[in-house]
């Protein structure tokens, strides 16, 4: 990573406002965040509606530049869709717009992810909460026309599916299913990620009830999100290879221990 | 339920667009969906932005004025949060405004929530997907002022952690922590729900391919939430109750059984 680690800068859009302590702004902690969600919250807005519009799509982080650029770097929010959806179709006439140098320069986008880690159970109501990550990216999103870089974003996410999983498909793709495969670049204008782990904060008051203390359970319960024993279709005829055993695993372990190792944080108020 | 389902009417806003087949508008299926997420992920505008804003929230469906009504009628949706935070100074600016007999009805939102329930692994990685389920409701959000109702919906989301949790912690909350508690009542204007569920799709002329069928492993990973050892905090004296035991093996227990069921279930191409 060399020296330092790259921040998003602050601003009115990304600054965590309540509880400003649990905000991070490292690229590293966001990107990781993000791609490490089964799905992300793309949110947008409509034409003539004044509701913004959200839909759960996948997406993973990348660089069609610098494809070894790693999560800590300036990176792209690659998003699988297709093209009749209202997301694409938008984002193909804010291209179009840009294109044809109406300027615009894209659809702007909220994407947004939120993993919960633990209940956290205190003496009041009022002290309850979730131990939590979540991340939010705002940006540009475009339509990826180019072959190449569609491609490229096609390996990610499949890969960001099951590590590996790309080259133990049917390779390549027909040319029908990459033409009806489409595929956003959201160009990231900021970005923040909210944090919050450890155990419970309660009251000095209610710490010295006895009647309390003697009455209420309080702790923290960890929650994760695990895999059950794969079902294969009836016409497989392959034993689970190892790239997916050891994903399967790696899921299984990462989250667990990750949830355990928030509720053990010492909490700092 | 009475004699048939209720259903949020179909239009612009709400449509499934892709894979209309998915698509679902039932009121039980939707605020069941919300319900049983920990967390909702709210969408709104903030002025001079182009970007919608998204935060996850906590929130549960309820009725003040029916509180019995079950989750297949017309509910609104109560988000908890902070005056000081964004949305709902929003919230305050924009009821306020509706007080001033300005119209606007409230600061319009969008409520999200998705549950991934698992990997679907194709030959194609085309043909690669989620088994999920998600839900979205449309609705304009005010500031709850009435101390009963703010109190009822205070009940309402300390329950939706733990079932039965509200009359196991230390009652009542301080004037404090209800002045400092801000809950948003949003009015529900339309909503839908989508979700995928089934095994593997894949083109015939993959499943020729005697080369794919002896080289690819293909199926459906199951995915759940589930809960690990409750850590007690170190001022806790109580043993685990019997309210919250319950609860957590019927959450890791109802999420297991749902992620094999969809696996399991045929897919209607």
């Amino acid at each position: 990573m060399g020296r330092y680690e790259l921040e998003y800068p602050r601003d009115d859009i990304n600054s965590v406002k309540r509880h400003g302590e649990q905000g991070n702004y490292a690229l590293q902690k966001i990107h990781s965040l993000i791609n490490s969600s089964q799905l992300i919250n793309v949110s947008f807005n409509v034409p003539d509606q004044p509701y913004p519009v959200t839909l759960p799509m996948i997406g993973q982080m990348g660089s069609f530049d610098k494809p070894s650029a790693d999560l800590g770097h300036p990176l792209d929010l690659y998003i699988h869709g297709y093209v009749s959806s209202r997301l694409f179709r938008l984002g193909r006439q804010e291209s179009d717009a840009v294109a044809g140098g109406a300027g615009g320069g894209g659809l702007a986008v909220c994407c947004s992810v939120a993993h919960v880690d633990g209940l956290v159970l205190a003496l009041s109501s009022f002290h309850h909460s979730y131990n939590y990550r979540s991340a939010v990216l705002f940006g540009h999103a475009t339509l990826v026309e180019d072959e190449a870089e569609k491609l490229y974003a096609m390996e990610l996410i499949t890969n960001s599916v099951v590590p590996g999983r790309w080259d133990n498909t049917r390779l390549p793709p027909t040319k029908a299913e990459i033409q009806s495969t489409s595929i956003l670049r959201v160009k990231i204008r900021s970005g923040s990620a909210k944090i919050r782990d450890g155990g419970v904060s309660d009251e000095k008051f209610d710490l010295e009830n006895q009647d309390l203390l003697d009455s209420i359970w309080t702790g923290v319960v960890p929650i994760h999100k695990t895999m059950g024993e794969p079902i294969p279709t009836p016409y497989n005829r392959v034993e689970l290879p190892a790239y997916a055993k050891e994903f399967f695993d790696d899921f299984k372990k990462t989250n667990e221990e990750y949830s355990l190792e928030a509720a053990a944080k010492e909490k700092d108020k």
